[in-house]
C-alpha cells in the first residue's frame, strides 16, 4: 500500500490518494483490486487515535467535504457542519472523507483505468453495494492505522454507509450519525433511479458505457437523469416558494411572458435545465449507473435474515438519527423504522425530526438545529 | 362543417370525426383551422337536448372513454363510470367524448397533416392551452347542435378542462365534476413535465419534431418521459404494496435473485420499463410535448386577474370536486383551493376527499365511492 499526498488544499484539507493492493471481496462475490481511494483529511490524529471521524458522502458527493471543489470551485458540500468552530472540527477531530468506490473523483470506478487492460473499466467494473463502499473505507482506515472511529457521519447515501458501518464492523464504531436517510431503498426510490438509468442508457452516446475514448459522453441522458432526481431532493412547497409559476425574464421582457413555445418559460424549468447541464460537467454517467444501483440494492434487514434489529445486536455504538419533515425521498417514517430496530436491538439511539421547507436537500443547507444536534451528540460521547 | 361516422364500435360507442372549417382563435393569438375533432358518442340526445354530458380526457387519454381502444384493444379508460347501469349511462344520457386538439387519436395535432403544406404540422403546430382544448369542444358541440351541457366531467387534465368550461362558457354548463385535479399547475408539476420534454428532445430521433417521414420516432425519449410521469401517478405506499423490493423471477431463478448487473432485477423496474415501452406504441412524442405544455400554462386565476373566484362569478353551474388522499400530483389541497374560490364566488359546490391507496391513478381504478359520488351529484341535478 502506498499513500501519495497530492497537494495542500486551498482551505485546510489534505488531498490524498491511496492504492490498496489487497483486493476487496465484494457483496457480489467478485473481487476488486487494486483499489484506489481518493480522500481528504482535516486536523490531526491524537496520540491514542480516539478522535477519528469518518464522513460519508451522498450519491453525487465527493471527498471535498470542507475543501473547495476542484472542478466547480465551490466550497465543500458540508462546510456548514465541518470546519473550525463547527460541530466536526479539525481543531479537535481527525476527519477523513473518501470518495466512494464506483464514483469518479479519484477512487476506483467505471471511469478509472483497469490495470489489467490499460482501458477504462466502463461497464466491466463490478456492480457494487453500499456495504462494498464501507469495506473500501475500512481498508482505507487500516491503511491509515485507524482501528476505531469515534464517529461515522453521513446524510442521504452517506447515511446508508454510516448505518452500514456498525453492522459490518461492530467493534470499530463508537457513534453513528445518520441524517435524512433510510435502512432500505423503497419501490419509489428504485423507480426514480431506474428512470435516470434508462435516460442515460437511451442516450446513443452511452454505447454500452464505452464512451471514454472520444469524449462524446452521454451528457443529454445524464442531464435528464439529474433533472428527475433533483425534483426528489426538493419539497413541493419549497419549489413553490422558490419558483412558483414565475416566468423567466428575457431581454425583450424582463418580467417574463409566456412565449407559447418550448423555451424555458418558467423559472423552474430554467433552474432544472441548469441543474442538469452543470451536473454533467462534474460527473461520470457510468458512475451514476453504478452508484444508483448500489443504493437500490441497499436493504440492511435483507442482509440479516429480514430483521433490521439483528443487524445491530453486535455493536455497542451510540446512534443519532435525524430526519426532515418535508423530505419525501427518505421520509421521517424511514428513520423511525431504524430507531425502532435500534431500540429492539438494545442500542442507544436518539432521534429528532427537524422542520425545514427544503425537503431532502435540507441536510446540505443552512440548518442551525442540525448543527446543534450533531454537536450535542458528539460532545455527549467521547468525540 | 361535415361529420363523418367512421364505424359502429364493438361495444356501444359511435366513432365519428368532424372537420370544423371555422378557425379557432387560440390563447396565443394564433388561429387554427380547419380543425379535425375525433369523438365518440354514446346514447341519444333527448328532444329538449337536456341530457348531454361531455367527458374530458386526461393527458394520455382519448375519446374511447367506454369503447375498446383501437390500438391496445383494452376497454375504454372510464368504463367503470360510463356505461349501461353506471353513473353516466347511455340509456339516459347523450355522452360525448372528444380527443383533445394537440393529441394524436384523430383530432388535429402535431402529427396530423397541415392542409396548407401536405406535411405533418410537427412543431409548426401552434402551442395550445387547456382553454383552447375547451374552445374546440365547444365548436364540436355547436356542430352537434348542442347548446347546453347537462354536465361536464373530467379527471386530472380532464378535470382542468371541466373546470375551465364554466369560466369560458358560463351559460352552457349546468353542472361540473372535477376529479383529482387542480386550478393551476404547480412548480413541481411543471418540473416533472419539463423532465419528460427534455427526455424527448434529447432523443436524436426527435430531430426538432420532424420524425414522421421515416418512422424513426423518439421512442426511447418518450418512454423515459412516460416512466418519470408514471411514478407521479402512483403513491409511494401503493408502489410499496404492489412491488415493494420484490425481485423479478427468471427462468433460472423463479423467485428472483440479484443479478449484480443492470437488468431489471426489481419488479418495479420491469413494470416501469413496460409502462414506457407500451406507451410509445400508442402515443406521439410531439403530442406529449404539446399537451404537457398546455397543462403547464394552465392557471385559471392568472387568466382572471389573479382571482380564482372571479373566474366563476358569471356561471350558475353546480360543482362537484373529488380528490384522493394519496394523490401527490394534484393533492387535496388543490381541490380545496377551488372549493374556497367557488364558495367566494357564490357558486354551489360539494367536495369530497376519497381514500384510496392508489395515488393519482385512483380516478381511473375501481372505486365504488367515486361512482356513488358522481351518481348522486348527477341525480341531484337535472341530469
Amino acid at each position: 500500500m502506498a499513500s501519495v499526498p497530492i497537494s495542500e488544499d486551498s482551505r485546510f484539507g489534505l488531498r490524498r490518494q491511496a492504492r490498496l493492493t489487497t483486493p476487496l471481496n465484494l457483496s457480489s462475490g467478485a473481487r476488486l483490486g487494486p483499489v484506489d481511494i481518493a480522500y481528504e483529511t482535516y486536523g490531526a490524529m491524537n496520540a491514542d487515535k480516539s478522535n477519528v471521524i469518518l464522513i460519508c458522502h451522498a450519491l453525487t458527493g465527493d471527498q471535498y467535504v470542507a475543501s473547495d471543489h476542484p472542478v466547480t470551485g465551490k466550497p465543500g458540500w458540508w462546510w456548514r457542519l465541518v470546519g473550525v468552530g463547527k460541530p466536526v472540527d479539525p481543531a479537535r477531530h481527525f476527519i477523513v472523507c473518501s470518495n466512494v468506490i464506483g464514483s469518479c473523483m479519484g477512487s476506483s470506478g467505471p471511469a478509472s483505468i483497469d490495470p489489467a487492460t490499460g482501458d477504462p473499466h466502463a461497464m466491466r467494473f463490478p456492480v457494487l453495494t453500499i456495504a462494498d463502499m464501507v469495506r473500501a473505507q475500512a481498508a482505507l482506515l487500516d491503511h491509515l492505522g485507524v482501528e476505531r472511529l469515534s464517529a461515522v457521519i453521513g446524510g442521504s447515501m452517506g447515511g446508508m454507509q454510516a448505518l452500514t458501518w456498525p453492522t459490518l464492523f461492530p467493534d470499530r464504531v463508537e457513534s453513528c450519525i445518520v441524517i435524512a436517510s433510510t435502512a432500505r431503498h423503497s419501490a419509489q426510490n428504485i423507480a426514480f433511479h431506474e428512470v435516470g438509468r434508462q435516460a442515460i442508457m437511451a442516450d446513443p452516446h452511452w454505447r454500452g458505457g464505452d464512451y471514454y475514448a472520444d469524449g462524446q459522453v452521454p451528457s443529454a441522458g445524464l442531464a435528464v437523469a439529474r433533472m428527475a432526481a433533483h425534483i426528489t431532493y426538493l419539497s413541493e412547497a419549497g419549489l413553490t416558494e422558490k419558483f412558483g409559476r414565475r416566468l423567466q425574464g428575457r431581454p425583450e421582457n424582463p418580467n417574463g411572458a409566456k412565449t407559447f413555445g418550448f423555451d424555458a418559460d418558467f423559472q423552474v424549468e430554467s433552474y432544472l435545465r441548469h441543474q442538469g447541464l452543470s451536473f454533467v460537467e462534474r460527473f461520470d454517467a457510468n458512475s451514476y449507473l453504478y452508484i444508483t444501483r448500489a443504493m437500490d440494492y441497499y436493504d440492511i434487514a435483507d442482509d440479516h435474515g429480514g430483521s433490521l434489529a439483528k443487524a445491530f445486536t453486535a455493536t455497542k455504538a451510540r446512534f443519532c438519527l435525524v430526519s426532515f419533515d418535508t423530505d419525501w425521498l427518505y421520509p421521517t417514517a424511514e428513520s423511525r423504522i431504524i430507531v425502532h430496530a435500534l431500540n429492539a436491538s438494545g442500542a442507544q439511539a436518539s432521534f429528532v425530526e427537524l422542520s425545514s421547507p427544503f425537503g431532502h436537500d435540507a441536510f446540505l443547507l443552512e440548518c442551525p438545529e442540525l448543527n446543534r444536534v450533531v454537536d450535542g451528540f458528539l460532545k455527549g460521547g467521547r468525540a
